[in-house]
């Protein structure tokens, strides 16, 4: 039996060593962060060096780091009744708060009339296509862009934004939202004083210790060219795929893209036919966002984009990272153009 | 230098082994249990492991257990919104959504005249009263009691209930809400259809797996009688300090209380000044809950119960584990006794 080739990242990365070496070491700490005594300032001290690890890999020094449970919190936290605008390409953890009211091309460009009543992703999870974010803009989800992108938090230009560990190599269950200093926000969660009162709970400190170590290794490898050579990789799978497959629309292609996201579009071939064919070949890709639990649908954001629903119907995702290697994608290209040639043979 | 004594598992208990080796290996499991692939399917069956054991824990089988980031969030999506009455020694997560209008008496029992719009918390974080809950309930905060009293969640005749995985030696960050199946609740985190739509966000694989081996395993521990022992050494601790302070309130004694809890009150002698002459000494204990970030104050739970500010503000709570000994607490009652007739001292 071949290994198995795993390249669903942008749904959620494998636990980096750096992450792991941490979290162990965070259980052998005794102590509630919130106690007084010696226990629980030793706690203390190692939830701030891990919020201290992730805003320096966020470029966020001076700003205010939350944890949260995750993205998904933080974008409530962010965005629960504030009225706040978005586009229909957004995650449905925005969505649930946003309006899906603003204009989103054909390249997936969004139109932000006002800024500061909006929010917009650094990226998209399905194509990785990269927005340009408007000065002054109110929120936007960085869960895609961090530890891919070089950005900083404070040259943004934006108010706040939220990311979770697990899309770096962190622990699934943490994530962050990240601020100006001052802002004024409501805790969501509460009960408690913890995180300045901005979100209480006894914090999830092996996690948020995981969290911060894999900050520091995403930030450093990022510096280090890493997502440069992943995106060699996923440049020479697009170029296979390119080749093999007529009927097949590069989503994205040309524009500007995560270095690891590969979006595939065959118009009648069902992106959940596609999950399964692969799976049973022995390689993890996903047909749109994980986040619904196993629940399978046209992709909204390739509608959004424009693309008829057999087309938006037919898309996958291939998402690369750190440990992919240029064997595995050919591999995949060779398993995939297979399948893609019975389904060619099958339609004509 | 000798070494310390941690007694302040009411705060947050030490990780257990049991948790500690399920949360290792949850490391390398690679899959978001929302993806389809087998690496989805594999983190999958480990949420659905951690759920059944955390349900059988709970002497909730055929319940719903849906997993949060803790009691706290857990309390929040069951009693936000809905107008609930509460008794003012509820812990800061309870009172957030209640009304505190329920009456306590001086033995810290509440009078719950509409128990399907109360909640109760089934014993007390601080003094370790343990209440009788009223047929009906709408909402139980069985934190405390979970692991250390001998009840099933489907015998309690609670609509909903709420529990924290550190209490009882799994990791921070987790926690859960237990309903009888069919009950309608709306989801506070949301944007994704995790946890049967009541709780979006990937799920915190690594912290829930070990929350279930930690619930599997304190349901063995409880059914061996650990607890007899730990409440054994409680009272050893409890006659030590009776004898030698005649000042001194022992708070909730000759009630139904946590066998591993003691509630000392000093009129006069701040809690705050003895958790930090504790701490020198080499024991973490507590003034009052844990939850508020650091800030000591008067205990509102005794305020409750018709204690004087000058005794509330004296309170200090010792709780006890399993892996506390006898010489623990007999070395805690030389220190506390020594601190204790300087006090009187001065008093005097």
């Amino acid at each position: 039996m071949t290994r198995r080739v795993y390249l669903d990242y942008n749904a959620t990365a494998p636990l980096r060593d750096e992450a792991r070496v941490a979290m162990i070491a965070a259980m052998d700490v005794v102590g509630n962060p919130s106690s007084v005594h010696a226990e629980g300032r030793r706690a203390r001290a190692l939830l701030e060096k891990a919020r201290a690890q992730v805003a320096a890999a966020l470029g966020a020094d001076g700003a205010e780091v939350i944890f949260t449970s995750g993205a998904t919190e933080a974008a409530g936290l962010a965005l629960a009744g504030r009225g706040v605008s978005c586009a229909a390409i957004e995650h449905d953890a925005v969505r649930a708060w946003g309006d899906d009211a603003l204009g989103v091309d054909e390249l997936s460009a969004v139109t932000v009339p006002h800024p500061d009543r909006a929010t917009l992703q650094i990226a998209n999870s399905e194509t990785g296509i990269v927005q340009a974010l408007p000065e002054g803009l109110a929120v936007s989800d960085l869960t895609q862009g961090f530890g891919k992108l070089p950005f900083a938090f404070n040259w943004l230009g934006v108010e706040m934004g939220f990311i979770s560990a697990h899309k770096i190599g962190g622990p699934k269950g943490v994530g962050a939202l990240v601020m100006r200093r001052g802002t004024d926000i409501a805790a969501q969660i509460r009960g408690g004083g913890q995180e300045m009162g901005r979100r209480a709970g006894t914090e999830n400190l092996i996690a948020i210790a995981g969290f911060g170590a894999a900050a520091e290794a995403a930030a450093k490898d990022l510096a280090d060219g890493v997502w440069n050579s992943v995106s060699e990789i996923r440049n020479i799978l697009e170029q296979a795929l390119d080749a093999g497959a007529s009927k097949t629309i590069l989503v994205g292609k040309g524009t500007d893209r995560l270095p690891n996201t590969l979006c595939l579009a065959t118009p009648g071939w069902k992106g959940e036919t596609q999950v399964m064919q692969m799976d049973l070949a022995g390689f993890a890709i996903s047909a749109g966002s994980a986040c619904s639990s196993g629940k399978l649908r046209a992709s909204a954001v390739l509608g959004a984009m424009g693309f008829d629903a057999a087309t938006a119907s037919g898309a996958i995702r291939v998402s690369l990272g750190p440990q992919t290697q240029k064997e595995d994608v050919l591999r995949f290209a060779d398993a995939w153009l297979r399948e893609y040639r019975r389904f060619a043979a099958r339609a004509a």
